[in-house]
């Protein structure tokens, strides 16, 4: 049983100080909730990295308490690690019917979905996790049956926002449910946890439906060009909104790109998208109709170089030409890090004689600061911890929150893996858990590691000069070579004057090294490589890696 | 003499389907003028890359008709490739007073200054280049002392707006000579070569005074805090708003970031700065004055990793320290690509404390759709060719252009390397010539291509396996060996199973290799790079690049 004085322990371990690989730990004596499980992609210099995921590392210490994994809704960001961790413990999840759809994909593919017990939560409902009362609040964002969560411990009620936006004409589904924030703010909040991702812009987001006024007019000025509209996969309400525009104009549709043909039969399944029976057509039978009979939806919104879209505009799609007058709609912002991509993917449309639109087809699935000082005011937490955003988006997020009313001290910025334990007397920090980005090359989980960084980045600037030189024993008599090898450094053949030059480099530092008797190899290998990239640098202003390898006659 | 019926060559060698590397050259019989001669920044994928020149080839082999080279202004993307051409040709350089005092700082660093022959010319003046008569006509654009060109042939008039925007109220000098264009116009224009940069763009770039205010307004309401501003160390005005403020709100400037103590020098010499005598002080000397005395004005609006705000915020700057109440501005929007790099600047600078401002304190010194609009109907060419632009703004340029009027057949967009002849009968085009992105790596001009480009590509993403064995002469019985290194694949000590693994299956190729009787070297490389390629993708899902050696006994 719970004594009465036990704090709750709230531990995330990712989504602070960026954006993605959402996960927190909430504990309260030896029962523990995971809420959401998402992944992270790869900075810029996390070179050949595929995803990243949270380190599990408290968790694993810790499953006996584990009573099971809550899910706010099924973007990446939040589902996505969930195959990681269950690959290290059995444990229970639940989410909503969408989300939980979106899950069985993912365990499907791990070969998970025998051994994973999972339990499809309807919005508004509540269920019981050891200490741990969870109520789904029906939320709004870019993917339907997203839920914001209300965590009633003994220490308190602490409301998880998930991502969130307020739309009050949602395509699928009701508005947000302002009422129960409302509710549970009347009785008293320990601490609320919230979407920081928008904090930085001013006023609302739109909603939804108004993507769907900007199709329309689209179809309507474009009636005897082919459409085609990429979008994310995951925004199963944008597509039903391409379909409903489709249905308006007599189109036929072709869905087209992995990740959208699995979404879009997931949600067709369960009843998320509406579509009539004889409007979807299969990419191969699209020569049977006439371009203005046609609208194509594709993943490749980001510029992603492997998605249908970007295939289409580079000529790498089997089956799809861009041609003249096709119109073009990337339904989508550029997510930072994606604008070159996403840019040359539009200039290649053009070239290829497409008009292109792609600006004025998308809206947000994050509040912005109206929205978010709205919830704030209904929920009235005494504690509060801004998620889901990078420092300065948490900073911001701070500083608004004090605005309204929360107490400087009772506002807490946290670092992944910090443990933060609050009860309605006090609050504060009480030591860290592991949290370090875990990477994931193919199929290896944290087995790069930053010497394997460090390398690929020294030879992705400047490539490898490798040296074979065969050695008298016990000497450094030179019995045959040296040979140089150059990857990523210079063309060898159009370069044979610098190899030439440094080969007579590296004789002579041999040379030295016999005059001198050095016989020790690792010290023979240090005195050829100082030479080699002395000389290098003088010549080149370069400096490849260089990996001297001595053979011993 | 000109012949009545030649026609005007315009030939550009990059600036194109691009932002940057603007280098345009004018051919009228047997005489040549280069306009501009700029850099690129390298792409994503050219790893390793300092940066990018233009191919000079058709130059160096029509170096006698060579007259020289006209440059609108001292941006880099302007001028960065001079010292590239230079090398190869001595041909003399004309420019405004402040765009040649910043060539003669590039002269310098490349021991050209010398040998080469450069004219001051002011704006308003005319010069004769053989067959040209150049008019250079005051421009306003993000750099003061910038022009237009205007080109008259014996073919008839070319105009050339070089980058530009329209300041009925500049800093420096006066609003740029509309009524010469309109001149112009009225005389009859061959040829219109416009700056497409901000074509999508609707409306009107504001005035560079606007951010003036927008200074003077955080001076105003930050005076405890120690004020750091960043910017483009090109934009003089800029720098010149940030003394108004300084001077205005009494506080002394330290100037930091080596392209920016190069640019206030050289522009303070040649009178484009004015800065109160006794106001520039010595970072060394900021001990002496309190933290409201200070303005620094800094290089690394773009994040830049090496740049002095970037060294600022990551606590690797030498001298200054960022602490909690300084307040940071980044005078500057972040070109396409820098959005991730300029984030972490400012995560960093919240992490120390700082309060940022990175909005609304910057205009860009391109002509925006109305200001476009307005010099196109001024000057009413016959012939009209969009420049300075990816390919959706020239086409989107072209679109504009006619509807304003140009007939559409009388638009060119053009590729680096087209020939365009013009004349008033007819304009077409009717050759090529070599005009492919020259690469920049260290001092290698050129020698790094796409085999190297490549290996860097591959050796980033999975890194590299060695494999060294010792085979019997004539056979592919092993003596000693294999050995295995791995660099940016796994870390050997943290892999020794697979790396005993991989020996086996190397071992197991080279059995086959012996039973089949090879000895040939390539085909037993080949069989064992297939093998243990094979094995390490079903191990791993990675791809390393394999290089095997063989050394012989």
């Amino acid at each position: 049983m719970a004594k009465e004085n036990s704090k709750v322990k709230i531990i995330p371990l990712g989504g602070l100080e960026q954006i993605g690989m959402n996960i927190t730990a909430f504990e309260y004596e030896d029962n523990i909730i995971i809420v959401d499980c998402g992944i992270a992609f790869p900075e810029d210099e996390m070179l050949g990295i595929d995803l990243v995921i949270p380190d599990f590392t408290y968790l694993k210490n810790n499953v006996d308490k584990i009573k099971g994994v809550v899910l706010t809704h099924g973007h990446e960001d939040h589902i996505g690690s969930l195959p990681y961790l269950l690959k290290e413990m059995n444990v229970p999840i639940y989410g909503t019917k969408l989300t939980i759809g979106l899950v069985e994909n993912k365990l499907k593919e791990h070969n998970l979905i025998k051994t994973t017990r999972r339990k499809v939560v309807k919005q508004g409902q509540t269920i019981v996790l050891g200490n741990f009362k969870i109520e789904f609040i029906r939320s709004n964002h870019s993917i339907a049956d997203a839920v914001a969560l209300a965590i009633t411990t003994p220490a308190g009620i602490i409301i998880h926002s998930g991502d969130f936006k307020i739309d009050y004409t949602p395509v699928f589904g009701e508005v947000i449910n302002l009422q129960r924030f409302a509710e549970y703010g009347k009785k008293g909040v320990l601490a609320f946890l919230c979407d920081s991702t928008n904090v930085e812009r001013p006023g609302y987001t739109m909603s939804e439906k108004t993507v769907g006024k900007a199709f329309d007019n689209i179809f309507s000025e474009n009636r005897r060009s082919r459409i085609i509209i990429a979008t994310f996969a995951s925004n199963v309400d944008r597509v039903q909104q391409v379909i409903n525009s489709a249905v308006k104009f007599k189109r036929k549709m072709v869905v087209e790109g992995r990740s959208m043909i699995n979404v879009v039969n997931t949600a067709k399944e369960l009843g998320y998208l509406k579509i009539p029976s004889d409007m979807l057509i299969d990419v191969e039978e699209m020569k049977n109709y006439r371009d203005d009979q046609i609208v194509i939806i594709s993943t490749g919104s980001q510029g992603e170089p492997m998605a249908a879209l970007s295939r289409m505009a580079s000529n790498n799609h089997r089956r799809i030409t861009i041609k003249p007058g096709d119109m073009v709609v990337l339904s989508s912002t550029p997510i930072p890090g994606n604008e070159k991509t996403v840019s040359r993917v539009i200039n290649e449309l053009f070239r290829k004689g497409a008009k292109v639109i792609f600006q004025d087809t998308h809206v947000s699935g994050h509040a912005c600061q109206e929205e978010i000082k709205l919830l704030h005011t209904l929920v009235k937490p005494k504690y509060f911890i801004p998620v889901h955003g990078e420092y300065r988006h948490l900073i911001k997020h701070a500083e608004l929150a004090e605005d309204l009313g929360v107490k400087k001290d009772n506002i807490f910025i946290l670092s992944p893996g910090d443990i933060l334990e609050l009860d309605n007397e006090s609050g504060g920090l009480t030591g860290r858990v592991p949290a370090e980005a875990v990477l994931v090359d193919g199929l290896g989980v944290g087995d790069v590691g930053n010497i394997v960084l460090r390398d690929r980045q020294h030879l992705s600037q400047n490539g490898l000069i490798i040296v074979v030189v065969t050695l008298r024993k016990h000497s450094a008599e030179v019995v045959a070579g040296p040979d140089i090898i150059s990857r990523g450094f210079v063309y060898v053949r159009e370069s044979e004057t610098l190899i030439e030059d440094a080969k007579n480099v590296i004789r002579e530092a041999l040379n030295q090294c016999l005059s001198k008797n050095i016989t020790d190899w690792s010290r023979i290998k240090t005195a050829l490589k100082d030479a080699l990239s002395e000389f290098l640098w003088k010549q080149t202003k370069r400096n490849p890696m260089i990996l001297p390898i001595i053979m011993e006659l």
